[in-house]
Protein backbone atom coordinates (compact mmCIF):
# COMPACT_ATOMS: atom_id res chain seq x y z
CA UNK A 1 0.00 0.00 0.00
CA UNK A 2 0.83 3.27 -1.16
CA UNK A 3 1.66 6.23 1.90
CA UNK A 4 -1.21 7.62 3.00
CA UNK A 5 -2.44 10.21 5.54
CA UNK A 6 -5.62 12.07 6.68
CA UNK A 7 -5.14 14.50 8.87
CA UNK A 8 -2.17 13.24 10.28
CA UNK A 9 -3.26 9.67 10.40
CA UNK A 10 -2.44 6.80 8.00
CA UNK A 11 -5.71 6.19 5.77
CA UNK A 12 -6.34 5.44 2.60
CA UNK A 13 -10.96 6.47 2.41
CA UNK A 14 -11.90 9.65 2.70
CA UNK A 15 -15.81 10.20 3.64
CA UNK A 16 -18.19 10.18 0.93
CA UNK A 17 -19.47 13.32 2.26
CA UNK A 18 -16.48 15.49 1.36
CA UNK A 19 -17.31 18.57 -0.12
CA UNK A 20 -13.75 17.87 -2.08
CA UNK A 21 -15.41 14.73 -4.11
CA UNK A 22 -18.81 16.51 -4.22
CA UNK A 23 -17.97 19.94 -5.37
CA UNK A 24 -13.78 19.90 -6.06
CA UNK A 25 -14.15 22.11 -2.74
CA UNK A 26 -10.20 21.76 -2.34
CA UNK A 27 -6.81 22.70 -4.27
CA UNK A 28 -3.40 20.64 -4.05
CA UNK A 29 -0.02 20.95 -4.13
CA UNK A 30 2.24 18.19 -6.43
CA UNK A 31 5.53 18.44 -4.61
CA UNK A 32 8.84 16.75 -5.52
CA UNK A 33 10.61 14.91 -2.69
CA UNK A 34 14.38 14.18 -2.25
CA UNK A 35 16.21 13.15 0.84
CA UNK A 36 13.12 13.23 2.94
CA UNK A 37 12.75 17.25 1.53
CA UNK A 38 9.91 18.60 -0.56
CA UNK A 39 11.75 21.10 -2.92
CA UNK A 40 10.65 24.34 -3.72
CA UNK A 41 8.86 24.25 0.13
CA UNK A 42 8.56 27.59 0.54
CA UNK A 43 6.75 28.36 -3.35
CA UNK A 44 4.33 25.75 -2.76
CA UNK A 45 3.34 27.00 0.68
CA UNK A 46 2.89 30.63 -0.45
CA UNK A 47 0.54 29.43 -3.11
CA UNK A 48 -1.23 27.27 -0.72
CA UNK A 49 -1.71 30.75 1.60
CA UNK A 50 -3.10 32.29 -1.19
CA UNK A 51 -5.74 29.82 -2.27
CA UNK A 52 -6.83 29.17 1.11
CA UNK A 53 -7.27 33.09 1.67
CA UNK A 54 -9.38 33.07 -1.97
CA UNK A 55 -11.55 30.47 -1.48
CA UNK A 56 -12.41 31.11 2.27
CA UNK A 57 -10.52 28.51 4.24
CA UNK A 58 -9.09 29.00 7.62
CA UNK A 59 -5.93 27.23 7.31
CA UNK A 60 -3.65 25.87 10.02
CA UNK A 61 -0.24 26.50 7.77
CA UNK A 62 2.09 25.78 10.36
CA UNK A 63 0.32 22.33 11.26
CA UNK A 64 0.41 21.99 7.19
CA UNK A 65 3.52 22.74 6.75
CA UNK A 66 4.87 20.28 9.80
CA UNK A 67 2.74 17.41 8.81
CA UNK A 68 4.48 18.17 4.89
CA UNK A 69 7.72 18.04 6.33
CA UNK A 70 7.23 15.08 8.55
CA UNK A 71 5.51 13.22 5.56
CA UNK A 72 8.41 13.89 3.38
CA UNK A 73 10.72 12.82 6.17
CA UNK A 74 9.54 9.06 5.83
CA UNK A 75 8.52 9.41 1.91
CA UNK A 76 12.32 10.04 2.04
CA UNK A 77 11.90 10.32 -2.53
CA UNK A 78 9.08 10.56 -4.57
CA UNK A 79 6.27 12.97 -5.72
CA UNK A 80 3.91 13.78 -2.54
CA UNK A 81 0.14 15.33 -3.55
CA UNK A 82 -0.99 17.34 -1.24
CA UNK A 83 -4.91 17.94 -1.58
CA UNK A 84 -7.06 20.46 1.07
CA UNK A 85 -10.67 19.77 1.09
CA UNK A 86 -13.26 21.91 2.72
CA UNK A 87 -14.54 18.22 4.38
CA UNK A 88 -17.92 17.12 5.36
CA UNK A 89 -20.71 20.12 4.94
CA UNK A 90 -23.85 20.90 5.58
CA UNK A 91 -26.05 19.97 3.01
CA UNK A 92 -25.86 22.24 -0.33
CA UNK A 93 -23.34 24.68 -1.95
CA UNK A 94 -23.06 26.92 1.30
CA UNK A 95 -19.27 26.07 2.84
CA UNK A 96 -19.22 25.64 6.68
CA UNK A 97 -17.95 29.10 8.11
CA UNK A 98 -13.82 28.95 9.17
CA UNK A 99 -13.72 25.34 7.99
CA UNK A 100 -9.78 24.82 8.71
CA UNK A 101 -9.79 21.89 5.78
CA UNK A 102 -9.30 18.42 5.33
CA UNK A 103 -5.65 17.45 4.92
CA UNK A 104 -4.51 14.74 2.74
CA UNK A 105 -1.03 13.78 1.35
CA UNK A 106 -0.38 10.77 -0.69
CA UNK A 107 3.14 9.93 -2.08
CA UNK A 108 3.91 7.87 -5.07
CA UNK A 109 7.55 7.19 -6.76
CA UNK A 110 9.30 9.58 -9.45
CA UNK A 111 7.57 9.49 -12.33
CA UNK A 112 10.00 7.53 -14.86
CA UNK A 113 9.70 10.51 -17.99
CA UNK A 114 11.59 9.56 -21.08
CA UNK A 115 14.85 10.69 -20.81
CA UNK A 116 14.62 12.30 -23.98
CA UNK A 117 11.79 15.15 -22.76
CA UNK A 118 14.83 16.49 -21.22
CA UNK A 119 17.23 16.41 -23.84
CA UNK A 120 15.74 16.66 -27.43
CA UNK A 121 12.25 18.36 -26.13
CA UNK A 122 8.79 17.31 -26.57
CA UNK A 123 6.31 17.68 -29.54
CA UNK A 124 3.11 19.56 -28.06
CA UNK A 125 -0.47 18.51 -29.12
CA UNK A 126 -2.73 21.46 -30.27
CA UNK A 127 -5.85 20.52 -27.39
CA UNK A 128 -9.20 21.28 -28.87
CA UNK A 129 -10.49 21.81 -25.20
CA UNK A 130 -10.41 25.40 -24.35
CA UNK A 131 -9.89 26.81 -21.02
CA UNK A 132 -12.96 28.93 -19.98
CA UNK A 133 -12.15 32.52 -18.37
CA UNK A 134 -12.91 32.27 -14.93
CA UNK A 135 -10.64 35.42 -13.11
CA UNK A 136 -12.16 34.21 -9.55
CA UNK A 137 -10.05 31.23 -9.58
CA UNK A 138 -7.21 31.83 -12.09
CA UNK A 139 -3.98 30.96 -10.93
CA UNK A 140 -5.02 28.51 -8.64
CA UNK A 141 -4.52 24.69 -8.33
CA UNK A 142 -8.30 24.01 -7.26
CA UNK A 143 -9.91 20.59 -7.54
CA UNK A 144 -12.15 21.90 -10.50
CA UNK A 145 -9.84 20.15 -13.34
CA UNK A 146 -12.36 18.67 -15.89
CA UNK A 147 -10.69 20.70 -18.52
CA UNK A 148 -7.26 19.28 -17.87
CA UNK A 149 -9.00 15.81 -17.89
CA UNK A 150 -10.90 16.55 -21.18
CA UNK A 151 -7.61 17.84 -22.57
CA UNK A 152 -5.34 15.15 -21.76
CA UNK A 153 -7.81 12.55 -23.40
CA UNK A 154 -7.66 13.87 -26.77
CA UNK A 155 -4.24 12.25 -27.52
CA UNK A 156 -3.40 8.74 -26.68
CA UNK A 157 0.26 8.34 -28.43
CA UNK A 158 3.47 8.37 -26.87
CA UNK A 159 4.64 10.96 -29.11
CA UNK A 160 3.35 13.88 -27.68
CA UNK A 161 4.39 14.71 -24.38
CA UNK A 162 2.27 17.22 -23.64
CA UNK A 163 -0.85 19.23 -24.58
CA UNK A 164 -0.94 23.11 -25.92
CA UNK A 165 -4.05 24.56 -24.46
CA UNK A 166 -5.58 27.99 -25.30
CA UNK A 167 -8.13 29.89 -23.69
CA UNK A 168 -11.84 30.51 -25.39
CA UNK A 169 -10.74 33.90 -26.47
CA UNK A 170 -7.80 32.11 -28.14
CA UNK A 171 -5.22 33.09 -26.26
CA UNK A 172 -2.09 30.67 -24.97
CA UNK A 173 -1.88 29.94 -21.66
CA UNK A 174 -0.04 26.85 -20.63
CA UNK A 175 0.22 22.77 -21.05
CA UNK A 176 -2.13 20.42 -19.45
CA UNK A 177 0.28 19.64 -16.33
CA UNK A 178 2.83 22.63 -16.93
CA UNK A 179 3.59 26.14 -17.90
CA UNK A 180 4.34 27.68 -21.10
CA UNK A 181 7.51 30.01 -22.00
CA UNK A 182 8.94 31.34 -24.98
CA UNK A 183 12.26 33.38 -25.86
CA UNK A 184 12.04 35.77 -28.50
CA UNK A 185 14.72 38.08 -29.08
CA UNK A 186 16.53 36.81 -25.91
CA UNK A 187 13.07 38.11 -23.61
CA UNK A 188 11.51 35.50 -21.78
CA UNK A 189 7.73 35.91 -22.23
CA UNK A 190 5.30 33.22 -20.89
CA UNK A 191 1.42 34.05 -20.71
CA UNK A 192 -0.18 36.25 -18.02
CA UNK A 193 -2.81 34.15 -16.13
CA UNK A 194 -5.11 36.46 -14.53
CA UNK A 195 -8.15 35.03 -16.66
CA UNK A 196 -7.46 31.11 -16.21
CA UNK A 197 -4.78 28.57 -16.37
CA UNK A 198 -2.39 27.48 -13.15
CA UNK A 199 0.05 30.08 -11.28
CA UNK A 200 2.88 27.18 -11.21
CA UNK A 201 5.56 26.67 -8.87
CA UNK A 202 8.15 26.25 -11.32
CA UNK A 203 6.83 29.16 -13.66
CA UNK A 204 7.53 31.67 -11.06
CA UNK A 205 11.46 29.46 -10.70
CA UNK A 206 12.00 30.40 -13.92
CA UNK A 207 10.77 34.07 -13.63
CA UNK A 208 13.15 34.57 -10.84
CA UNK A 209 15.81 32.63 -13.20
CA UNK A 210 15.52 34.90 -16.03
CA UNK A 211 15.60 37.59 -14.08
CA UNK A 212 19.05 37.24 -12.14
CA UNK A 213 20.34 36.04 -15.72
CA UNK A 214 19.66 39.82 -16.65
CA UNK A 215 17.08 38.59 -18.77
CA UNK A 216 14.07 40.94 -19.71
CA UNK A 217 11.18 39.15 -18.30
CA UNK A 218 7.25 39.26 -18.92
CA UNK A 219 3.63 37.74 -18.55
CA UNK A 220 1.61 38.70 -21.01
CA UNK A 221 -1.25 38.36 -23.39
CA UNK A 222 0.41 35.51 -26.05
CA UNK A 223 -1.26 34.66 -29.10
CA UNK A 224 -0.65 31.88 -31.72
CA UNK A 225 1.65 34.29 -33.48
CA UNK A 226 3.85 34.48 -30.98
CA UNK A 227 4.41 30.97 -30.98
CA UNK A 228 4.85 30.99 -34.70
CA UNK A 229 7.57 33.35 -34.21
CA UNK A 230 9.53 31.85 -30.98
CA UNK A 231 13.24 31.44 -30.97
CA UNK A 232 12.95 29.21 -28.35
CA UNK A 233 9.84 27.41 -26.33
CA UNK A 234 9.73 25.48 -23.82
CA UNK A 235 7.56 23.95 -20.51
CA UNK A 236 8.16 23.49 -17.19
CA UNK A 237 6.61 22.24 -13.51
CA UNK A 238 8.20 21.48 -10.53
CA UNK A 239 8.35 18.16 -10.74
CA UNK A 240 10.49 17.19 -14.09
CA UNK A 241 11.87 21.17 -14.20
CA UNK A 242 11.84 22.23 -18.11
CA UNK A 243 11.64 20.16 -20.99
CA UNK A 244 12.37 22.23 -24.40
CA UNK A 245 9.18 22.22 -26.61
CA UNK A 246 10.61 21.26 -30.49
CA UNK A 247 7.78 20.57 -32.25
CA UNK A 248 3.90 22.04 -32.63
CA UNK A 249 1.75 21.31 -35.45
CA UNK A 250 3.92 22.76 -38.52
CA UNK A 251 6.55 24.61 -36.07
CA UNK A 252 9.94 23.52 -35.13
CA UNK A 253 12.24 24.74 -32.65
CA UNK A 254 15.96 24.04 -31.73
CA UNK A 255 16.86 23.50 -28.28
CA UNK A 256 18.04 27.09 -27.76
CA UNK A 257 20.96 28.46 -25.40
CA UNK A 258 18.57 30.33 -23.17
CA UNK A 259 16.09 27.44 -22.65
CA UNK A 260 19.45 25.00 -22.00
CA UNK A 261 20.65 27.61 -19.11
CA UNK A 262 17.88 27.99 -17.74
CA UNK A 263 17.17 24.07 -17.74
CA UNK A 264 20.46 23.50 -16.07
CA UNK A 265 19.38 26.23 -13.26
CA UNK A 266 15.78 24.76 -12.58
CA UNK A 267 17.83 21.09 -12.31
CA UNK A 268 19.95 22.89 -9.79
CA UNK A 269 16.60 23.45 -7.48
CA UNK A 270 15.25 20.04 -7.90
CA UNK A 271 18.24 18.54 -6.98
CA UNK A 272 19.31 17.83 -3.42
CA UNK B 1 -25.22 6.61 10.04
CA UNK B 2 -27.31 7.76 6.70
CA UNK B 3 -27.56 5.03 3.92
CA UNK B 4 -24.77 5.36 1.25
CA UNK B 5 -23.80 2.75 -1.42
CA UNK B 6 -20.53 2.29 -3.01
CA UNK B 7 -21.05 -0.03 -6.02
CA UNK B 8 -24.29 -1.85 -4.94
CA UNK B 9 -22.54 -1.98 -1.46
CA UNK B 10 -22.71 -0.28 2.46
CA UNK B 11 -20.10 1.80 2.64
CA UNK B 12 -19.46 5.28 4.02
CA UNK B 13 -15.72 6.08 2.61
CA UNK B 14 -13.79 6.22 -0.73
CA UNK B 15 -10.46 5.51 -1.85
CA UNK B 16 -8.67 8.66 -1.67
CA UNK B 17 -7.09 8.23 -5.26
CA UNK B 18 -10.32 8.66 -6.72
CA UNK B 19 -10.50 10.76 -9.59
CA UNK B 20 -13.65 11.97 -8.20
CA UNK B 21 -12.14 13.92 -5.32
CA UNK B 22 -8.75 14.47 -7.50
CA UNK B 23 -9.83 16.50 -10.45
CA UNK B 24 -13.73 16.68 -10.32
CA UNK B 25 -13.90 13.70 -12.81
CA UNK B 26 -17.49 12.89 -12.24
CA UNK B 27 -21.04 14.65 -12.24
CA UNK B 28 -24.32 13.65 -10.09
CA UNK B 29 -28.19 13.70 -10.07
CA UNK B 30 -29.69 14.89 -7.17
CA UNK B 31 -33.80 12.49 -6.92
CA UNK B 32 -36.85 13.35 -5.14
CA UNK B 33 -37.85 10.14 -3.61
CA UNK B 34 -41.08 9.50 -2.36
CA UNK B 35 -43.18 6.04 -1.37
CA UNK B 36 -39.53 4.34 -2.34
CA UNK B 37 -40.25 5.24 -5.93
CA UNK B 38 -37.41 8.09 -7.52
CA UNK B 39 -39.23 10.61 -9.00
CA UNK B 40 -38.39 12.45 -12.58
CA UNK B 41 -36.05 9.32 -12.87
CA UNK B 42 -36.14 8.92 -16.67
CA UNK B 43 -35.01 12.50 -17.00
CA UNK B 44 -32.50 12.44 -14.89
CA UNK B 45 -31.24 9.10 -16.45
CA UNK B 46 -31.38 10.64 -19.49
CA UNK B 47 -29.28 13.65 -18.51
CA UNK B 48 -26.93 11.34 -17.13
CA UNK B 49 -26.27 9.02 -20.27
CA UNK B 50 -25.82 12.26 -21.97
CA UNK B 51 -23.68 13.21 -19.49
CA UNK B 52 -21.37 10.46 -19.80
CA UNK B 53 -21.03 10.59 -23.26
CA UNK B 54 -19.92 14.05 -23.52
CA UNK B 55 -17.43 12.89 -20.77
CA UNK B 56 -16.23 9.68 -22.44
CA UNK B 57 -17.56 7.61 -19.70
CA UNK B 58 -18.62 3.87 -20.82
CA UNK B 59 -21.87 3.92 -18.06
CA UNK B 60 -23.31 0.38 -17.24
CA UNK B 61 -27.15 2.38 -17.57
CA UNK B 62 -28.94 -0.89 -17.08
CA UNK B 63 -26.95 -1.58 -13.63
CA UNK B 64 -27.34 2.12 -12.85
CA UNK B 65 -30.80 1.94 -13.13
CA UNK B 66 -31.86 -0.75 -11.21
CA UNK B 67 -29.28 0.20 -8.39
CA UNK B 68 -31.34 3.83 -8.37
CA UNK B 69 -34.69 1.86 -7.82
CA UNK B 70 -33.01 -0.32 -5.16
CA UNK B 71 -31.54 2.27 -3.25
CA UNK B 72 -35.00 4.57 -3.04
CA UNK B 73 -37.04 1.68 -2.38
CA UNK B 74 -34.61 1.25 0.90
CA UNK B 75 -34.70 5.18 1.40
CA UNK B 76 -38.34 5.20 1.00
CA UNK B 77 -38.51 9.09 1.13
CA UNK B 78 -35.85 11.89 1.00
CA UNK B 79 -33.34 13.30 -1.18
CA UNK B 80 -31.19 10.54 -2.90
CA UNK B 81 -27.90 12.05 -4.74
CA UNK B 82 -26.31 9.73 -7.31
CA UNK B 83 -22.55 10.45 -7.83
CA UNK B 84 -20.80 8.90 -10.70
CA UNK B 85 -16.83 9.06 -11.21
CA UNK B 86 -14.08 8.26 -12.97
CA UNK B 87 -12.53 6.12 -9.67
CA UNK B 88 -8.75 5.23 -9.14
CA UNK B 89 -6.96 6.32 -12.11
CA UNK B 90 -3.78 6.33 -13.96
CA UNK B 91 -1.22 9.13 -12.51
CA UNK B 92 -2.10 12.14 -13.99
CA UNK B 93 -5.19 13.86 -15.85
CA UNK B 94 -5.10 11.16 -18.41
CA UNK B 95 -8.48 9.10 -18.04
CA UNK B 96 -8.63 5.62 -18.14
CA UNK B 97 -10.04 4.28 -21.40
CA UNK B 98 -13.81 2.80 -20.75
CA UNK B 99 -14.27 3.61 -17.43
CA UNK B 100 -17.91 2.51 -16.03
CA UNK B 101 -17.73 4.42 -13.57
CA UNK B 102 -17.94 4.59 -9.37
CA UNK B 103 -21.53 4.27 -8.41
CA UNK B 104 -22.14 6.02 -5.16
CA UNK B 105 -25.97 6.54 -3.64
CA UNK B 106 -26.54 8.96 -0.69
CA UNK B 107 -29.62 9.48 1.28
CA UNK B 108 -30.75 12.65 3.11
CA UNK B 109 -33.80 13.70 4.73
CA UNK B 110 -36.03 15.76 2.64
CA UNK B 111 -35.17 19.16 2.68
CA UNK B 112 -37.20 21.35 5.26
CA UNK B 113 -37.58 24.84 3.42
CA UNK B 114 -39.85 27.30 4.69
CA UNK B 115 -43.63 27.32 3.46
CA UNK B 116 -43.41 30.86 2.53
CA UNK B 117 -41.11 30.51 -0.37
CA UNK B 118 -43.55 28.31 -2.50
CA UNK B 119 -46.75 30.26 -1.46
CA UNK B 120 -44.94 34.03 -1.19
CA UNK B 121 -41.96 33.76 -3.43
CA UNK B 122 -38.05 33.83 -2.57
CA UNK B 123 -35.94 36.94 -2.32
CA UNK B 124 -33.06 36.43 -4.59
CA UNK B 125 -28.99 37.63 -3.43
CA UNK B 126 -27.26 39.31 -6.86
CA UNK B 127 -24.30 37.35 -6.49
CA UNK B 128 -20.91 38.44 -7.87
CA UNK B 129 -19.45 35.42 -8.75
CA UNK B 130 -20.07 34.63 -12.30
CA UNK B 131 -20.12 31.52 -14.22
CA UNK B 132 -17.49 31.16 -16.74
CA UNK B 133 -18.51 29.89 -20.53
CA UNK B 134 -17.20 26.87 -21.17
CA UNK B 135 -19.62 25.23 -23.75
CA UNK B 136 -17.81 21.90 -23.43
CA UNK B 137 -19.50 21.27 -19.93
CA UNK B 138 -22.20 23.52 -20.42
CA UNK B 139 -25.43 22.08 -19.16
CA UNK B 140 -23.35 18.92 -17.63
CA UNK B 141 -24.19 18.99 -13.79
CA UNK B 142 -20.48 17.84 -13.03
CA UNK B 143 -18.51 17.43 -9.94
CA UNK B 144 -16.78 21.35 -10.85
CA UNK B 145 -18.87 22.56 -8.89
CA UNK B 146 -16.33 25.55 -7.04
CA UNK B 147 -18.20 28.61 -8.73
CA UNK B 148 -21.42 27.92 -7.19
CA UNK B 149 -19.58 27.31 -3.87
CA UNK B 150 -18.20 30.57 -4.24
CA UNK B 151 -21.21 32.18 -5.17
CA UNK B 152 -23.18 30.31 -2.28
CA UNK B 153 -20.38 31.85 0.52
CA UNK B 154 -21.64 35.20 -0.50
CA UNK B 155 -24.51 35.52 1.56
CA UNK B 156 -25.20 34.29 5.29
CA UNK B 157 -28.78 35.47 5.80
CA UNK B 158 -31.50 33.65 5.69
CA UNK B 159 -33.55 36.54 3.54
CA UNK B 160 -32.19 35.26 0.47
CA UNK B 161 -33.23 31.75 -0.59
CA UNK B 162 -31.06 31.26 -4.09
CA UNK B 163 -28.80 33.76 -5.48
CA UNK B 164 -28.91 35.14 -9.72
CA UNK B 165 -26.00 34.33 -11.49
CA UNK B 166 -24.19 35.89 -14.35
CA UNK B 167 -22.00 34.89 -17.19
CA UNK B 168 -18.89 36.37 -17.51
CA UNK B 169 -20.49 38.41 -20.24
CA UNK B 170 -23.60 39.79 -18.37
CA UNK B 171 -26.37 37.57 -19.55
CA UNK B 172 -28.67 36.02 -16.82
CA UNK B 173 -27.93 32.10 -16.08
CA UNK B 174 -29.58 30.55 -13.40
CA UNK B 175 -29.55 30.85 -9.60
CA UNK B 176 -27.19 29.11 -7.46
CA UNK B 177 -29.00 25.50 -6.90
CA UNK B 178 -32.38 26.41 -9.33
CA UNK B 179 -32.93 27.41 -12.91
CA UNK B 180 -34.67 30.62 -13.88
CA UNK B 181 -37.98 31.36 -16.13
CA UNK B 182 -39.07 34.71 -16.57
CA UNK B 183 -43.18 35.09 -18.10
CA UNK B 184 -43.39 38.40 -20.19
CA UNK B 185 -46.62 39.11 -22.07
CA UNK B 186 -47.70 35.43 -21.49
CA UNK B 187 -44.37 34.09 -23.13
CA UNK B 188 -42.46 31.74 -21.02
CA UNK B 189 -38.48 32.75 -21.10
CA UNK B 190 -35.69 30.61 -19.63
CA UNK B 191 -31.83 31.13 -20.21
CA UNK B 192 -30.49 29.49 -22.72
CA UNK B 193 -27.24 27.48 -21.18
CA UNK B 194 -24.75 26.77 -24.28
CA UNK B 195 -22.55 28.01 -22.12
CA UNK B 196 -22.66 27.72 -19.01
CA UNK B 197 -25.18 26.63 -16.56
CA UNK B 198 -26.76 23.20 -15.66
CA UNK B 199 -30.03 21.92 -17.53
CA UNK B 200 -31.70 20.91 -14.93
CA UNK B 201 -34.48 17.98 -15.02
CA UNK B 202 -37.53 20.26 -13.93
CA UNK B 203 -36.44 23.40 -16.09
CA UNK B 204 -37.04 20.66 -18.91
CA UNK B 205 -40.22 19.91 -17.70
CA UNK B 206 -41.15 23.11 -16.94
CA UNK B 207 -40.59 23.86 -20.75
CA UNK B 208 -42.38 20.76 -21.31
CA UNK B 209 -45.41 21.95 -19.04
CA UNK B 210 -45.53 25.21 -20.74
CA UNK B 211 -46.00 23.99 -24.10
CA UNK B 212 -48.92 21.78 -23.06
CA UNK B 213 -50.37 24.98 -21.66
CA UNK B 214 -50.33 26.10 -25.17
CA UNK B 215 -47.58 28.91 -23.98
CA UNK B 216 -44.71 29.91 -26.28
CA UNK B 217 -41.69 28.95 -24.54
CA UNK B 218 -38.18 30.22 -25.41
CA UNK B 219 -34.61 29.01 -24.04
CA UNK B 220 -32.32 32.05 -25.36
CA UNK B 221 -29.77 35.11 -24.24
CA UNK B 222 -31.13 37.22 -21.37
CA UNK B 223 -30.06 39.90 -19.81
CA UNK B 224 -30.50 42.29 -17.02
CA UNK B 225 -33.25 44.46 -18.85
CA UNK B 226 -34.91 41.09 -19.26
CA UNK B 227 -35.48 40.79 -16.01
CA UNK B 228 -36.46 44.19 -15.27
CA UNK B 229 -39.36 43.85 -17.61
CA UNK B 230 -40.59 40.86 -16.87
CA UNK B 231 -44.48 39.98 -15.20
CA UNK B 232 -43.11 37.26 -13.40
CA UNK B 233 -40.29 35.83 -12.03
CA UNK B 234 -39.36 31.90 -10.94
CA UNK B 235 -36.84 29.51 -9.67
CA UNK B 236 -36.92 25.29 -10.19
CA UNK B 237 -35.67 22.32 -9.48
CA UNK B 238 -36.50 19.15 -8.94
CA UNK B 239 -36.47 18.87 -5.57
CA UNK B 240 -38.72 21.63 -4.04
CA UNK B 241 -40.43 22.42 -7.63
CA UNK B 242 -41.30 25.87 -8.56
CA UNK B 243 -40.72 28.77 -6.19
CA UNK B 244 -41.95 32.34 -7.16
CA UNK B 245 -39.42 35.36 -7.08
CA UNK B 246 -40.84 38.62 -5.38
CA UNK B 247 -37.37 40.31 -4.85
CA UNK B 248 -34.56 41.28 -6.68
CA UNK B 249 -32.11 43.98 -5.27
CA UNK B 250 -35.12 47.24 -6.05
CA UNK B 251 -37.20 45.01 -8.24
CA UNK B 252 -40.60 43.61 -7.00
CA UNK B 253 -42.78 41.20 -9.07
CA UNK B 254 -46.34 39.93 -7.82
CA UNK B 255 -46.79 35.74 -7.96
CA UNK B 256 -48.64 35.95 -11.05
CA UNK B 257 -51.01 33.70 -12.22
CA UNK B 258 -48.28 31.32 -15.20
CA UNK B 259 -46.06 31.19 -12.20
CA UNK B 260 -49.13 29.73 -9.78
CA UNK B 261 -50.48 27.58 -12.63
CA UNK B 262 -46.71 26.08 -13.15
CA UNK B 263 -45.82 25.57 -10.14
CA UNK B 264 -49.16 23.59 -9.51
CA UNK B 265 -49.03 20.80 -12.37
CA UNK B 266 -44.62 20.64 -11.22
CA UNK B 267 -45.82 19.91 -7.68
CA UNK B 268 -48.10 16.99 -9.53
CA UNK B 269 -45.24 15.95 -10.69
CA UNK B 270 -43.36 16.04 -7.41
CA UNK B 271 -46.11 14.35 -5.61
CA UNK B 272 -47.00 10.51 -5.87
Amino acid sequence: MTLCWIDGQPASQLSVKDRGLAYGDGFFETLLVKAGQPLLFSGHMHRLALTGKRLAFALDLPLIESECRAFAHQMQEGVMKLIITRGDGLRGYAPVPGARGVRILQASPLPAYPPSNAEHGVRLFPCRTRLAEQPLLAGLKHLNRLEQVLARNEWHDTEHAEGLMRDTSGRIVEAVYSNLFLVKGGVLLTPDLSRCGVAGIMRAEVLRLGEQQNMAVRALDLGMSDLRKADEVFVCNSVYGIWPVREFEQLNWPVGPVTRKLQHLARGLLDI
